[in-house]
């Protein structure tokens, strides 16, 4: 644990945390927080259709290869650290070793915030699967009497960061961060994503518009901010403050 | 329009803001907030029951009593302005004059955030429909054709403070604030309406709980804050930040 | 007032409390309840396609044709009084005399609980809009300050009728009642709605196909009442009770 | 009446029908169908911010630049017929006649199907209010008792078209119309709307994007049809059909 | 493969194909579909009461009548191929090898559409755990790196056929299919379901119901289809078309 | 099996039908009834920080303590019979056996209605697990082929009891039951959980408040039933009746 701000991502595969949540770990990256980002698969199985496409590919060196595009988008964003847990996707299957292992994880991270994917997704059960671990591996990390003796976990806000249809997904934001002055290391990011080039300019396209909605609802023509891009968050919890805003 | 930051509240019945955002009203107002209050009527029909079991009691003398009890409420929390359009109840019915009336308040208040209702009531219709007169006038406000010249509104927060029957109104908060150290205040303001005694002890309950609420949101018992009392409201529009919470 | 016990339905067109509380109608008329059914239009506009078809027809004879077969259903069913505020239709438009009209009936009926249509129906607004006024008067005619002197309404419950297309209105029943013992009661009712007999099988089917859903909610193969007829009803607000059932 | 397949767009303010249903006009437009479109207003108060900061602006010198500006658009489009029914906007009031002049198009038009806003719209309640006039008035339209001997509606499907925040609408589109090959006359007409130039881009991407989707529901990369550009609706109600799809 | 157009039905007890499909099976075999059905399990241990009520029965001869029944239902509806999974029901266990076993259907089948049950059914949990074995495996198959090689899944729709209380199983059709003429067919392959025949005449009326709002969703009176009898799916995704109907 | 008329109570954690249905089982002990509590875990892990907090705890201990509390509040509210499964908690881990060992408890007790909790809690995934446990058993214990020649399963109601943090859970009281004669033993319930101190004056709130709800629920001011301490229950099922309430 570092003496740091921190924050968790929990990636079902491992290009969603640059799709999702890129700017928001370039942004908090920059503020001076350790993100860290678990993804639980490589994707290799549902989401490397251009690799399998080529001769004599094999599921290691799709792995491979997907590992380093994630690493490689990692760096560009300003990751502290990124765990692939390899658990196989298409589906994803929860075991208990998997949960342990992710409560350690969350523990010693002990974020201030985590991401994760939408509550539902019919195209996608991995994804709403996945928010599922991160809500009962939560829970775990707060039981005293897991591992006692632990730090145990306080109550972290967990986001639920973009899904690929939003209204399929009955996914909706209720906090939008601005991220122009991150948006060339998200952008740089994406295109780490060799494997799938057909969704940049798509991605490219969603920062630009959530900057309008953000520009809308800071003020609009009447005072808005001039963010160029942004990034929309469903938070599931309520927050606690001492003044409203 | 001062120059300090405002706030605008808008009740459906003149004690409404009492329970359900009197809480808030004393916090901002100590934080140096002017907070206005618009009392749409006086409730002289539907929530003056106590009044009206009395002999010879009259809609004047109902509404004269009712008046005095929410401005001495006002007071004990600090409001800056109270006003009283006087529209009866039971039910509002809102004209295109109250209309034009509430945008001129809002303009002239310029609130960084708004409070109003709950979206659905089946008890109380006056509720939800104050409710959108809020987002109405509140978009009235945003229309630079609207009385050209004037200083046109920008995009205020909408706050649904809690509603008597959370569960019934399909009311879900997603943010506390801590109102312990205003909670005398409350307290004080709650005791100014004499008409409604049998509810004093419920919205006591309700702020220790919201208390409770507010101590779990923010670390439970790996860190949470001390409150002892708190308010929920439902945050109707997304939030625009340059850091994550 | 009766001294008996009392039940009111509020029903947008003429012929609506046949199909959708006929049965809820004999039922209790049988047990000794007095009801009172509002009509608040002939449906003239709306729901007489065939008469509309003959030569010659007026408004004036339409309405009067709907009066007779709703007056022939009312009375087959044992309705105490049936009454038609002939506020016009397709749409509805509910004036403050409208308004005061009906909370006029609801104090004199003292309802222990009342009926009307589904909150949402894309089909035919007069539904849903007089769902919103059966709310809104059920909550004046509790107003202490509506007609001083007069009886103040408890709070009767309000039962949501099966509308035609239940799923696309959004109605779920959460009770199921007998009409097995009146079932020819409501047959004989709905034969005299000349003028939609192409609805007469339709809503006989649904009587059957609800006591299919009475069966199975009591027990089914292992101890279900042997329920042949049904009507289903969305209870809008929750029960009070000394004992679970 | 022509002979040919017509439809009609009921649009709250003059530049709604252009970002909103531009594609599935001009596309409709294109395969022979007589496209009319009504205006209710020319957002000449609401959404002409650019036009009221000039000097000199006056409400008819809006309206003017307004009707200019959607003429052009519709033309652009292939638009068989624009109506302006100057209702007034922000708000825009329903009264009776209008209703009944609205009628009086839709039985004229005789639409295979209508467009209308989303059912939910808290930052433009001018929207959400045209979806429920729509409503009403296809179900007046409906009535053999309104203007008997006119040729009455049948049943229409109501497509509910794209709002600004989708989420926040609680919009969900359940068909993608692919608009590719009619994408230039879309982007013409929203150069025609000089007086919000900061959202022509934003529709742009929208229509990127919903390119995207469609792709991806058409089969991805097992099979897609490779659309560039797409609409989404929201059908409110359901389809009859011989086969499925 | 063949290479006729295809369909799928995910049936989670032997007999829900029958009463939720039947007609669309029927419907699409006449139309010259290859349509397959596959039974997760017999429905054994919890819809065949019936059997059970016998002396000497055993779980052998349970499975062995209900796959007789299946089969000649099957049969009466022109069904291509109907497949017996045997995973035991009440509960249904979804392990690994049945998602692998259900996968290699689907990419043999390659169907245009899918059928599975509803979303949510508090009665019966086997129903909604079937509808997201549906969906993962629907995912699975779309997976280049699943069985590399193999013709991977399009994007078929996934369509909810009826359940048994629609409203409690928050389903809502957005489709109906005219069955009329295969209403025989439907009706023969409902009376091959001898042990559940306290079911036959509700599906009798659900059918001719559903025919009711087929008529009443083409155009009613006013030029609407006269279809007898009709089913209601609910499609989970958004359509694609060139021309909106 | 008694003759005598039961209820089950199935809870996640060792104290949640203290809190959530204590005064319930009072209720109906008090009536006669015979009242099971099954806890499937102690809360060892998770809800026992207090405990954990003390030096050289084990697991055992933790569990020998919480089971001693469990049973003293069984005592003090009149349970009939408690039993542990013992199941492990956060998470727990729903195997097959434990299902069959629900089932034949359920079978055993064959309860006129059974109680768990909410169908969602973001908080604590064993919560809304739990109820898809007693759903899924439900369903089990209806099947004539579970251990045939045992007495089947009727359709008992199913009534979620209050969690924590309703609104946040989606959770909807559909009804209130008079606890105020009761009361004392709750009380007294509640304060045999030592560990838990911190939740006392909550749950005191809860009740006096839903004392609250029930008067106004039950006619308010114009009749209301005086009740002090009352306790909301969301049922899953339709009710079948024989006459309305």
């Amino acid at each position: 644990m570092t003496d740091k701000k921190t924050a968790l991502v929990i990636s079902a595969h491992s290009a969603d945390f640059v799709w999702r949540a890129g700017g928001a770990i370039a942004k908090h990256a920059k503020l001076g927080y350790d993100v860290t980002v678990v993804c639980l698969s490589f994707g290799e199985r549902g989401e490397s259709a251009k690799l399998w496409k080529q001769d004599g590919m094999t599921m290691e060196k799709v792995k491979t290869e997907r590992r380093k595009e994630a690493e490689n988008a990692a760096s560009a964003l300003g990751v502290y650290d990124i765990q692939f847990f390899d658990m196989g996707d298409y589906p994803l299957e929860f075991t208990r070793e998997y949960k342990d292992q992710m409560v350690d994880v969350i523990r010693k991270v002990q974020p201030k915030f985590m991401f994760s994917h939408s509550k539902w997704d019919p195209y996608n059960t991995d994804h709403m699967n996945t928010t599922q671990f991160a809500l009962e591996t939560r829970m775990m990390a707060q039981a005293w009497g897991h591992n006692p003796g632990e730090k145990v976990l306080g109550a972290p806000q967990l986001y639920l960061f973009e899904p690929h249809q939003t209204e399929q997904m009955n996914w909706k934001p209720n906090i939008f961060l601005d991220i122009s002055d991150v948006w060339d290391k998200k952008w740089a990011a994406i295109q780490c994503m060799q494997g799938q080039e057909h969704l940049w300019h798509f991605y490219e396209n969603v920062a630009e518009n959530r900057g309008n909605h953000f520009r809308r609802n800071s003020g609009g023509q009447a005072g808005g901010k001039a963010a160029t891009h942004a990034e929309g968050f469903e938070a599931i919890f309520p927050r606690t403050v001492d003044e409203l805003d």
